[in-house]
């Protein structure tokens, strides 16, 4: 208990961190009037999108936690109700912050990159340690009232459930802030593009544009809040079901060890939180260097570093004896050694995938580049090129991956899975710094350029942001990277609860069993189905949008000269409605399809086939979704860099028959990256944790109402 | 034996079939000069690129022969050689024919439609019999040989590893055909254009470009020699692996009905080439109808038909009593009437696939028009749309599949699935007859344009040629959901021979063995990867292109104003270099895969587990390529029809901003739907025959001469 005490008071360290920087960034000045008014139109924007993606979630939310109630009992829709809404604090006080600081990062950069550097990351970073600080307090804080006042054994059918259930509640806030944040901001770029600069004539960021504050808004809405709820989503997740696993595979017979080993997780989550924050005081730029991703590394390091010895630390005391043998009998043995090298090896995996994913989607190498020389010759050899490098950019993680569950899996076998993949997680306080100081540089960028700044001022913001578009690949990359391990956590935990609850059942998993075949093709295809009504939703929400601001100017005709104001909440929330509209489908697959795949299977052939089916087609949905979302993430980040590379002065540089080819690849890669790529990484969990209660429900195990 | 003879008397009616109609449409009048002239230009660019690519496959086919030889003995390398050799000579026929019928048809096109349909079809149908007549009289003829002067009992390690190395043989000619075809016949049309085009400012299909001889040439390369290879291919593999699979599976615990048994796939097959040639004589125009379609489903829909009861007589034939139960043990028990309603099942998934192609991919459904309508906003639009179709049209087909898996498992497990799959592709004589056409009437369209004849007999053959764009994506759909299925049948045969070449070794093929997973995930990478470098040659390709013909135009003046004849073998001869050249590493990627990963895995975790990655690699190579290849084929195939739908008249019609961006979509969708996509169908089977071969040799089972 006092492990998860230490945990909690990490937690509230970066609670605190975030706060105290929170004051000091947005008690920066805002700068002149102009650029006040911009940013005012963004948060009015921001707020109107809020209200609205809040009200449509509570709805579903209350929906959901009736059924946990009703299923699974008052424990488990708490841990529901504690995980739906943190996870959206955490991408509302994000979105906030982020809103406030883009207008104060142009006002810094003003007097020196530096002080726009500082601002923006300081931004970032409030984002990135209130995720990691509010997702370890409900799993450490819920855990720890499980076992404390409420009496509970850690491994007693309600500790499992409920935080399963937490989980569930994280992940199901996550999937409709990643696709409904993803629809809303491609369908408003989009949008704006086409009926402002094609049909209007007017220019890129014009403030008469009704759609253009939309615009802006959605690099918020899909880049920070819904980067921020999906990071709290796998770091719950993957702390959470590395507790449950740890319950699941050991339970009782771990004896005094079984609460310090539940603990661990939460203690080397606190522990890299505190490196976290010293972390963030590294990100400095050397002298008169503009080495502005140079600078970020630095903070990534520093943190990095100061993990390993503070996780050593963590995990001897915790366990007490180091070299102590754990497990045995059906579960692997293991040492607290052990786990400390797969520790190691997830901070290894996170390097790697950091290195690749910038490999792929930095503008110094070769797929990049491939990509901007193709564009010479037209729009098509431009998409095939990046459809060639999308592929392509599933090999080394795909890799990388197998070598770690390998690696891991001698170590200490699912635990040394489990603890590869929490640490590669325990890190996303910084991942989301960087991250988050994307579109804080973004938008500060187009208020600059709306404000009317001195070319000096978006000459560094531009510096800044060339910079964000990179880091925000590389979160999308680790965060899928870590989400493809957690699954496969989830997958575990899932044929283990299946045995501790239906021990009659003799289910067949081999891969020849038809019914596992049977499961993998259709886990498979959920990720393709997906992310086709994603990509497809995106369209038909930009038609909205053409309409919605056509209408505008017919019926405010002082808007072009500046003597009427557009309404720029109207088409905000139009947006809105579309994107929560066109996201509830694509959402409920992976809620329906695990439900659906057994009572259908069980039904035609049994129910030992029906969980067999049930437990492929989460496997299934893994595999494929790894792949899918790689390869969208990465493609899409490399054609956007690809466009940046031209519009660098290469290849005849912005306005060349080369920029146009590229800014279509750009425009494909949007969707690709920003809506169908990233959302299906909470898709992937959902599955699985549905799956693992649906086991939960259908054997009684919950205390249900019914 | 009886029944292996009748089968070979079919294979023989299919040859007589090809012999025959193919002296009918070669004999018919070739037009005027001009035309003659151009038709000859495709003619010689065609036997440069034949001499050229079978130079290329002798060498590696030789190479392999040897390593067949040495680990597996004389009959597995008579087997391979016979594979090799006739699916190379399956391409080569129908090829020559192709480029003879274009010229002829758009003559026959000058008195009538009809006339015009019917010499195409012709064509096409002599390619569809010489394939399955070929294929049938292949393994028919071997077999015959081998349980007969060979004096082999049918389940001898021998036969069985005999017919596997056919399959190999003709799965490795086809790899290279429908890769370096679909190098070809893309980089070219893609090459041609640029430099054309956009360089010398002269239109498309003029002959004085170089390159636009390799262009025409490569429309009968790789829908046709290309097409023609791998529906061989996958006709041998089918009816082989079945056979070998009731081998396996039943041995000679089948007693006397193990040889009628295994004689019954040959004998379905040999009863619908009957119905086949009879379906061709059903193609026709009802009165002074338009309907080209119909006409054609007309042929397919008589053979279908007519198969139903031929299928059940076969069936009764072999097996004598249709209601007498064969397998028990470990194999499901089955009666001849199940294996009957197997073959119906095969017939039913095949006409269902056909409905679902074409609801994905032609001009009257909703894909389609959806991209057609998204052009109207700009090339970005017009991609993201078509991506959004091709996730999307893997839905049905994989739910389509599923419910076939299971309804065959059900009906006489594993063996039903083997039968379902032999029925599926018992009809590809026709199929291949209804696609081959396609590349005919492209041809025809092409030389009534460069002979200037008259403008009707252009709308003839365009009316002609809409429907081949629709034939050649079904038999794409058609060819990828058997492979699928014969991939499956592939994987049982793997598990099935594992356990009897090593009946000591545990091997854990479930879900929950972690190499299992990471046999999964590096299977699932095969087709992404394969992809990525099908799509990369192809642009590298096009780039030889452009410098070969800016070369040709200045070492030759005249061929500007006509006075030099450029020498189109040279350009045709580059890209086929480049061709094979590029195709060499994605080759080598399925046959060395599952040997590195069998040795890889066994050296770090124990042979079992090398078994058990290697098994998981197979079907995540399978569950993985059917996604990506329906996605790439189906997406394609609607980018293509989007901008038919476009030219005529729709969105604004040619020329307009919407049809420029449908040529965007086309562009990218062709090395989708002609290089990648179709080309990872032979990709899956290797692997797999690759993977059975390799236990043979580990096994020493085949009297390899090492």
């Amino acid at each position: 208990m006092d492990l998860v005490l230490i945990a909690i008071a990490c937690g509230v360290v970066a609670l605190l961190y975030g706060i105290i920087t929170a004051r000091q960034v947005l008690g920066a000045p805002a700068g002149n009037e102009r650029m006040v008014e911009v940013a005012g139109a963004i948060q009015e924007g921001a707020k109107a999108y809020l209200k609205r993606q809040y009200t449509a979630i509570t709805v579903v939310g209350v929906i959901v936690a009736i059924l946990v109630l009703l299923f699974l009992g008052w424990v488990a829709a708490i841990g529901f109700a504690i995980g739906a809404i943190l996870s959206g604090v955490a991408g509302f006080i994000g979105m906030n912050v982020s809103v406030g600081a883009n207008v104060r990062t142009a006002e810094a950069a003003r007097s020196s990159l530096q002080k726009g550097l500082t601002m923006a990351f300081r931004s970032g970073a409030v984002t990135g340690l209130l995720v990691v600080g509010l997702a370890l307090l409900a799993i450490a804080g819920f855990f720890a009232y499980l076992i404390g006042p409420a009496a509970k054994a850690a491994n007693a059918d309600d500790v499992i459930i409920g935080i399963t259930a937490l989980a569930l509640g994280a992940s199901l806030v996550s999937i409709f802030a990643r696709l409904g944040g993803g629809i809303f901001t491609k369908a408003a770029d989009v949008g704006a593009d086409l009926v402002g600069k094609v049909e209007a004539g007017i220019p890129e960021d014009d403030p008469r544009n009704p759609a253009v504050i939309a615009d802006n808004v959605g690099d918020n809405v899909g880049d920070c809040a819904g980067m921020a709820a999906d990071l709290f989503e796998t770091y719950v997740v993957t702390v959470g079901i590395t507790m449950v696993l740890t319950a699941l595979l050991l339970g009782s017979a771990a004896g005094d060890l079984l609460v310090p080993l539940m603990a661990l997780p939460l203690l080397i989550g606190g522990a890299c939180i505190i490196t976290s924050v010293i972390g963030t005081f590294a990100v400095k730029l050397s002298g008169n260097s503009t080495n502005v991703m140079g600078a970020m590394y630095k903070g990534f390091i520093v943190s990095a570093l100061l993990a390993i010895p503070l996780i050593w630390f963590a995990t001897r005391h915790a366990l007490g004896d180091m070299n102590a043998v754990i497990g045995g009998g059906n579960v692997a043995e293991f040492t607290g050694v052990d786990l400390f090298w797969c520790s190691m090896l997830g901070l290894a995996v996170t390097g790697a995938i950091i290195w690749i994913t910038e490999y792929y989607t930095g503008t110094n190498y070769r797929p990049v580049k491939s990509i901007a020389k193709a564009s010479e010759t037209g729009h098509g050899t431009n998409v095939i090129q990046g459809l060639a490098i999308s592929l392509e950019a599933t090999a080394l993680p795909t890799l990388l991956f197998t070598v770690g569950i390998v690696v891991a899996y001698q170590l200490a076998g699912l635990m040394g899975l489990a603890y590869a993949a929490t640490a590669m997680l325990s890190l996303a306080g910084m991942v989301v710094a960087l991250d988050a100081y994307g579109p804080v540089t973004d938008n500060a960028g187009g208020i600059a350029e709306m404000a009317g700044l001195d070319d000096s001022v978006r000459e560094k913001t531009d510096l800044l942001d060339a910079v964000g578009n990179t880091t925000k690949a590389v979160t999308k990359g680790y965060a899928i990277g870590s989400a493809a391990l957690a699954a496969l956590v989830l997958f575990a935990a899932y044929t283990t609860d299946l045995r501790k609850y239906f021990p009659d059942l003799d289910v067949n998993f081999s891969l020849e069993n038809p019914y596992v075949i049977v499961g993998l093709l259709l886990g498979a295809l959920l990720p393709y189905l997906f992310g086709a009504l994603g990509m497809t939703a995106v369209g038909r929400a930009a038609g909205d949008v053409v309409i919605d601001v056509r209408q505008q100017f017919k019926d405010k005709p002082g808007i072009m000269d500046g003597s009427e104001r557009p309404d720029y909440a109207k088409t905000v929330d139009l947006v809105t409605k579309a994107a929560i509209k066109e996201m509830i489908v694509p959402s409920l697959l992976p809620v329906l399809a695990p439900v659906v795949v057994y009572f259908v299977v069980s039904a035609v052939a049994g129910q030992e086939n029906g969980f067999a089916a049930l437990g492929a087609l989460l496997l299934g949905v893994i595999v494929s979704g790894l792949f899918v979302a790689l390869s969208m993430t990465s493609g899409g980040g490399a054609w956007d860099n690809a466009k940046k590379y031209i519009e660098d002065g290469n290849h005849g540089g912005k306005g060349s028959e080369a920029h146009k080819a590229a800014v279509t690849g750009d425009t494909v890669g949007d969707p690709y990256k920003d809506t169908a790529g990233p959302a299906v990484n909470p898709m992937i969990k959902i599955t699985n944790i549905v799956a693992i209660l649906l086991l939960a429900a259908l054997a009684g195990a919950g205390n249900g109402l019914i």
